[in-house]
């Protein structure tokens, strides 16, 4: 398997804008190679927090040409034996630490997944900290493979990327139960139902959600088929079910959040 | 109307720093034409609060070089009919939402102001969502005119775009009202009366700002002019009439913010 | 002394992500040369806390390339006569007010340090506000020197640069005390003492940490050496020495911070 840059960077951790921290990462790409062009999708992620990291990497990663490299850092295992690896889906290359937080972007991608863990080369840094490897170690390699430095059989060994547990929808009698898994800023609630769930679910396109407390909600299209401060369901923009309330939020209004269920029927 | 690109597309929106939002329309962009040069403005901007991203775009916009596209996204009636369009003013182009949001920084810029509806174009995303037009149709639009592959003419009718009601001075006996409509993130309250509105007032530049509370304050010409901790009125950084603490912040000492009235004295 | 700029601009400011101060920082800077590369390094820093945002440029600016030019706006004493500098260290250049805040950065580059005082140039915004020297000074100077427009001996006169005053650790008996100046994102509490303090304390490595409760530490070498929710001290990624819980935070669940003291012993 091959991987042609297009000289391209992202950056997602969950290190603030209000530190040093992110900029000693783009320092560290750029010192390898200064004509790399570098774009921060997300920072201030929930510290630790692999899941919503995750999310918000299968949300933007697709989105950009083949070639692009996505070097990503939430990295509760620092130091201890989790591995760094490096993995390649779709055309696009990967660069982060063995929790998962990966495997949700490469999937969206489409197509075989293949991942190496990485081992000694060239570009790592000389004096490596044990507690900072988005510096020391992620952000050196992720810039090589970005300049085409470095090559895919060349980093180490193929490994076995950990696979990340995400909800799933659960089958019922007359249709699906799906658990709210994150709340945008906007508050609208976004389960783990798509598109792909759905479709089979009903002939005429009609469904029914209803809400913990035995509220029935409207399916609609778009926002604008809601009235002003209605309660409703339709498709977000990569084709999970989304609670929202027009012009308002859903989070605040409802009361529900994360880990609550709401139940899909025809 | 011609408009020359320089290949710098802004980026302005009330999506977090903590999704990937953001990154999406960055990808949609890059996927367009690799080679343009993102420059983040603002995110994280108060959700579906046009007047506040309205004032960020006039502050900073103007700044750019001739032949920059901003493209800005604070959308709260996605999905309803309000147009999507491209207006151009002083040589910089602007795409957004039609709902005021554009209008502040296309009259700062100067000249007349034209516009046009987003019409379908080959550079819009095949399967659109109802809900993320910023990526969807924004993001590729604005790449598109950065990246000279799309001229005005050919993106759709011409169109007068909204305005967006801003508050102005009112006019007393002996000088002006003004209201306070934003407070910075130091505490200083910015207010709608400008060096324009108050050069005529005084032919000697002596002014009395009197706050809600009938206290008096000092006009002056800066910081430096003002005892720590005194709380005065100066001219900020875009003209505006600001009221300020020297080393602390006018919003906590004075317990005053948008809404509140000053009156400006001769 | 001579400065090879390499057309890299990093920005560090304690204006907002939710303003448009930045974006006219940025524009400043391009309408200087819109070949020059933008990075930010970090925004939204506490509103005129110069020791945080000194700490967060020493951690990041040493790990980009020589050549590189650093803009850093974190200016309370802006309107007053404080000096507006360039600073020259280890082939790196910096652009900022004459208050500390380049100083730990400077020093960390290694070698002599040099600065100069910003007179009148050509570059500088013809109306300068009182208020945004950023903006109006600063940008346009730093983007003059990354696109090699101007020369360090035509800037204006050499000044001997403020220092900035942060702690160091004290001398006891069988060891040294070090005050706390920072808790990072994840709750770790950085020390004032580093790992040239430590070295020579102990022969074998082997160092005790006792908080001020009494309670007394284990000193790793990684967070994988310790037990999930086991409170440690450890160095961290600059080598400074840091008091942390695994999986956990240490300003949580100690109730420490910003000015507590630790004893190190061997």
């Amino acid at each position: 398997m091959s991987f042609e840059p297009n000289g391209i960077l992202t950056l997602t951790t969950d290190f603030g804008s209000r530190d040093g921290y992110v900029g000693a990462m783009k320092g560290a790409v750029l010192s390898i190679e200064r004509r790399l062009d570098l774009v921060d999708i997300a920072h201030d992620l929930p510290a630790q927090g692999v899941v919503a990291a995750a999310i918000a990497l299968r949300t933007a990663c697709p989105r950009f040409p083949r070639g692009t490299v996505h070097l990503a850092v939430i990295d509760p295992g620092v130091g201890t034996d989790r591995a760094a690896i490096v993995a390649v889906a779709g055309g696009h290359l990967f660069v982060g630490p063995d929790n998962g937080l990966l495997m949700p972007a490469l999937k969206a991608l489409g197509g075989p997944i293949r991942a190496w863990r990485i081992g000694e080369h060239r570009y790592l840094a000389r004096d490596r900290s044990a507690t900072f490897h988005g510096r020391d170690i992620f952000a050196p390699t992720a810039a090589a493979f970005a300049a085409g430095y470095l090559r895919l059989v060349s980093v180490g060994e193929p490994i076995e990327p950990q696979p990340l547990p995400l909800p799933h929808p659960v089958a019922t009698k007359d249709g699906l139960q799906a658990v709210i898994t994150t709340a945008d800023r906007f508050g609208n609630l976004v389960t783990c139902a798509t598109d792909k769930h759905i479709d089979g679910l009903s002939a005429d396109g009609q469904l029914h959600i209803t809400l913990p407390d035995g509220r029935s909600l409207r399916y609609v299209r778009t926002y604008g088929d809601a009235n002003p401060g209605e309660t409703i369901a339709l498709l977000g923009s990569d084709g999970e079910l989304e609670i929202a309330v027009r012009d308002g939020s859903a989070k605040a209004t409802l009361g529900l959040g994360p880990g609550d269920v709401v139940e899909i029927t025809t």
